[in-house]
């Protein structure tokens, strides 16, 4: 205690995760994720609110990576959805960092209604963070709403498709090919 | 009690969505709400569940109705999103014929954090469904969950209108602008 604890963040994150997946999140205790990283409950405390807060704690800032590259896009030829893409697209290596992470944390998720919803809240909050970028943008307001729900339709599928990935590609190629194939599904015939 | 109460749901209803407005949903009980209705509290459980089916009764139908429309689509010139979209307007009069009940039913959802993750779960089923629907039509994987998600967006957007509009106009109208919308966010400049 009290001594500096080398990546106590990402050792706990990691107990967390291994936790959850042996005795399902309800049943896991902070208590019990510090004990299993080494440290104590104490220093859990100094990362996390909570045990939910180890599989949402980044979603805040996700948002605030993608809200200000929508914010920033030039004002060129690119369309609303494009700009949004080009948003999940520069955040890739993000999940890239973490990919074990990422995809043990979306099997928790998958297995626990509660946890889902939660994860639905954040993609609306998302949703709506994005529609007040392109607001700023000088998109009007319900074209911002559509490209932002949209783009999170585009998000939630590019991820998705991502963590089931058998080759392991990257995210931004996933992102672009599904961008490619929701412009057909808008635009082309059944 | 025993006797034939003629419109005893839809009364059921109206007393729950006022009780729900003037006490909040989580204080209301199904004998209030009964009581209000001047039925008994057994006629209620006939009718529903609990009190939350007063909110969520209905989108198991409306999910199989639109999934249907989807399904029969014509194998034409149309885009597996104007399939949705034409799927949405054939739903218009179901909304329109309880367009009083809709709108507060909205209201009290706004109301409460439980009810909004309730109506996600709901939405992300009706994605899935649709999905579903898609692939019978022979839309690949992907795509169909593209199409899907991007409709529900489409569904969100067009249906919070058709809530907030001014003018009262009907649903079916605000389908298709919202559907024009989305089309030229997905593919005109910024």
């Amino acid at each position: 205690m009290g001594r500096w604890q080398p990546d106590a963040r990402g050792r706990l994150e990691r107990a967390a995760l291994e936790l959850f997946g042996e005795v399902g999140f309800n049943q896991a205790t902070a208590a019990g994720i510090a004990a299993r990283a080494g440290l104590t409950e104490r220093t859990f405390f100094r990362h996390f609110a909570d045990k939910r807060e180890v599989l949402f704690g980044g979603a805040g800032e996700l948002q605030e990576l993608l809200a200000r590259e929508v914010r920033d896009a030039p004002r060129s030829q690119a369309a609303p959805l494009d700009a949004i893409a080009a948003a999940l697209e520069a955040a890739g290596p993000v999940f890239e960092r973490r990919r074990a992470f990422v995809r043990q944390r979306q099997g928790v998720i998958a297995d626990n209604v509660e946890l889902q919803e939660r994860e639905l809240i954040k993609l609306a909050r998302l949703s709506s963070a994005l529609a007040g970028a392109l607001r700023d943008h000088g998109v009007p307001d319900w074209p911002a709403t559509l490209a932002a729900e949209t783009g999170v339709a585009l998000f939630k599928t590019a991820f998705q498709r991502w963590i089931d990935d058998p080759d392991a590609r990257e995210f931004a190629p996933l992102v672009r090919r599904s961008l490619a194939e929701l412009k057909a599904v808008t635009a082309d015939s059944l």
